[in-house]
């Protein structure tokens, strides 16, 4: 089996795409001419999570039966869902084409005990798990569009690619893109990308918490949101003093 | 901009329908002759909340980009979602046309905070928000299909109208209906019709709190729901003491 | 009113195929030839349960005003949605062809409540409950597609028959079959293969629990899932030594 | 197999639906309280025909393995869609619910052939056929949702009964109900309402074709559409006239 | 009734909107930065028509029976439906954003009879109309969703407005904006960027009937698709060439 | 630019699979245990044409702005969509997964005027094209969801790979795989087991067009459909005479 690694990119980078979070990658993106990096169905399945990591890919296609054999432990070291598993490193986000299936439970609950020992951030599948109430209690980050106890390849599906670029909730996920997930869903940074979009983020947005903390107030929304640049020395006077506190 | 106020009901009648709830309101209406009016596809996305007030309007529409231009920050004050916020009393309810486009998020955090500012009682949106972590925090009754990291005019919608009658959830909605929504959904009454809604819903449905005190206990179906003639003695006299007590 | 009683299985066939759960359940079956079991659609309302019981079976149809009458209490005998509730005896399942329809509401607070009188073990229903905020006080065990305040009739639909053959979330299920439901839903078993089922089932996935033990520890997955024939007398021990101890 | 013939309804009133069309009868049903008796989904599939005639149904339903044995050539006899079609008389409407599903051909070639044979009115079929380019040239007024090369049982429907109550495009159809189809789509008369409807129909839209005539030489909508009681001895002249002519 | 005439544009502009036709239009108007103008659902129901015109409007919005009376021939002049064709001038487009709704027949026969005596240019109806074999023998280039024998208001719908923005088939449509269509279906151009639109089209797509001819002969395809510089001046005699022809 | 060539299969194969057709092709590969080979969702555009030829597949994927340059003219030789058409040979089949999308035209009318040049079988799009009145003077056999004005990477789409399995119609296409396609639709057959399913084709459905005569005539069903034992020496009889006419 010939299956390609990723790169990664660096941790810090990873960590700041994190800290960013999904909103705002998703709508500064937008602002560079990306108009959609939203991964649209997958939603939360325990929520309170904010992950970022880079994707390694499983890409699911429609079941033939003379290219996929049923017999689930025959040759197990065939099948491409281990495999997906098998490249996963730490901060690793496992991302699924599972085509929008409802009756496809890509993973279950051994594969996904197996990914929690090799300390993958988390996963985004177009489609279901099985065994949700044993997954749940493992606490893995976990974006969804359901569950289901049927197994992966029961009904329409087989796994056929591992690290190639997948359509995945309506975008196109290059291995190695990074992922950022949290209780608005996971939005897909083009790695080229990142640098741009983190400093673009700061400057657009760094002054929201400010603003929202003068909104409580009863302050303006003329002069606080977004912030007018007679506003900018207050918020720069706030900042350096949020600077000095601990968190 | 000219965008005209709406008429709100007296806050004593705003009081009964929600003290009805969204199940009779809309069982009541049926009987009444209006088929249909529960706003189908947004469900409560903070559970436990019973809300009424009359609507005030936002009507998106699918975006031209000569129409609508890009730039989030530049001439803020034409944006007509803020614009429904502005017209946002105490105690009314917002109900967003947003076509069930599950990739657009109406509002995010920095405007529900200013709603919240606004003591609105809660909001309908036929489609979605962004940053939902943090408006979760802000505990505003509110209904939803979805949630996305995407902007309001990101991809597909643009915000068209303020306060004109819109279609949410195959429901007709006009400007100052009374809108009541609970965990079965949200329901929009009529306000010419509001009156004979609650007279007639505490006939029909009066009883229900003493039968099914009756059915806990093993009463007979038939005798107690519909609470059966023989019984309405019963019944007034269990009212009478119930009075009495506080709730 | 004409209708069947429902043969039921025993109770210890019951009780083996609630052990097994949905998940393995679905798999085995389709490992026998059985494809698809699982009934598509309604999901867990108040997650953690786990249920098996015998169908009983009301079955939804598209509503014609020329055969029924839309006087909710008029001759209310005649409504067969309270027929099913009258064939339930304890530990049965409700399982109701609602035609996936979102603005019905199958049942509502006070037949739910008769319905818990009566013992039943839950309720799966291709469609929606009304009174949601008072049913789930009720702590039923239910699989929906959602709630509404919409009553059974209003809109769509009529009840059409008791305990007969329907399609429920795109699987047939006959009147006695068991349905085993958790938080991956609800799984249909034919009540002839019930017993190969269990014995299949036991055979296959009896070292699930010990395998996952092992990897937890960080134990190879080639050995242990599938577990490898080598690990099996390990297995064997974990068994016996397991049998000793207290659940 | 035990399958229950229908009751035809007298052939006059057959032919007297026919006539007044399918447009015709579902307005008038709906002016009637009949609501929507239109068969929505299956389009005709060769325009240009126009029939009425009782139903003979079958029901499909979600395929079980358990319960539908794949060998289409043993023991053929017990195939529930060749027994519908032993049903039918000359003059009938087969009526299929085939849940909608596009990957399922009801019948092919051989059947409709058959069909023809027996002399039925036409088919409405809430699915596909297979062997179109055949069964084309067979002319037999049809209605569908599509076609497919795939046969009836292939992949997740299995056929389940005849001359039952069928859920068809949205429709409840009880057998022996008048079916009108022409090139607006499929309208259920039922048996019981059908000479009220025609004679509603006649009183409420017999002027028509006289108004055309007058909307087509310039004259007023308002005088003739609908047609105005002033311009009611106009229209009983023209359609004393009319009679005279031949047709 | 208050309902607002619209500007129409210069016929020659219009007349240069449909020699550009449906398909140039709109990938012209997306390389302007338009994305998508194309009113997408509609189809060629009657194909070989190419039209352009302006638009007049009528919005439908889901039926409420307290806003919309039943009777179809009581005060049948308060009927926007009505209105909306009232309003048509020799060489209008009528655009319906009928919600696409399967099952209402926004006109039938007569109204489009009626239409027709009005020399309207064709239809764009976001759905149905009814009396398909009646309307199609009046020969008006329409496109349409279906056709259903239901009316414009016996199921879901009701008429709201006439000549206001509306949403058809995705796309936001302003009476007297310029709507060309053809067998690639129907697309909006805004009529601020008509000139402009026109301009571009002949610059970027004037030479493809050359081009075609060149291919034709099995000439390279780098050449003459898109047309290289080198062959311009080829194109350019061609041209000068086809305009001495008749056509 | 890397794109690899097919495997085509030997010509009196394709040839034999044509002459099968796609009905007995997708029920006969069911029969050997290949459940579902139908492309399902694109119908035939010009009606009686029937193809086969091996599959090279074109895969779009959601489009990307920082993978896909809009500029359509600018370096035109990089587009994926002009790729796959120099790799068609005589007798090729293209096969495009454009994810069922209805706003994206993959080819226009200068496109398929050179893939006739090229002189391919026909194209099965699980999309649409656009420039349809010109592309239908071509008389390509074509499958296709519809048509569009819009060009292939307006909207959602980009190109992304050539000759790569695809999923078409929910079909895994392997390229060099054998397509058939007529009025039915499309099937995929895959290219090792061609020779099976064709003999296993003969020996199960050789015998229709004899049977059909026969049922025409007003013989027995029991008897030749399908075709009993008893009645075989009389099939061979008719085969043998059959043989020696012309066709």
């Amino acid at each position: 089996m010939d299956i390609a690694s990723i790169n990664r990119p660096p941790a810090e980078l990873v960590a700041k795409v994190r800290e960013v979070g999904a909103a705002t990658a998703s709508a500064t993106l937008a602002h560079m001419g990306l108009r959609n990096c939203f991964i649209s169905g997958p939603v939360s399945y325990n929520t309170g999570k904010v992950i970022a990591g880079p994707a390694v890919t499983l890409q699911m296609m429609p079941k033939r039966e003379d290219m996929f054999d049923e017999g689930e432990y025959a040759d197990v070291e065939t099948q491409l869902h281990r495999h997906v598993l098998y490249q996963v490193e730490a901060g690793d986000v496992v991302v699924v084409d599972a085509r929008g299936d409802m009756d496809s439970g890509i993973f279950g609950d051994m594969m996904m005990t197996y990914f929690k020992g090799r300390k993958g951030a988390g996963a985004v599948i177009d489609g279901c798990v099985r065994d949700w109430a044993k997954i749940k209690k493992l606490d893995i980050p976990i974006w969804l569009r359901g569950v289901t106890p049927n197994y992966h390849a029961q009904t329409n599906l087989m796994p056929h690619a591992v690290n190639v670029p997948v359509a995945c909730g309506n975008v196109t996920v290059v291995p190695g893109d990074i992922v950022v997930a949290d209780d608005d869903g996971a939005v897909c940074v083009p790695v080229a990308k990142a640098e741009e979009m983190i400093d673009k983020a700061h400057r657009d947005h760094g002054w929201e918490d400010f603003s929202k903390e003068m909104l409580l107030r009863g302050e303006s929304l003329k002069r606080y949101y977004p912030l007018h640049k007679d506003a900018w020395p207050e918020y720069e006077a706030w900042l350096a003093d949020n600077r000095r506190k601990p968190v």
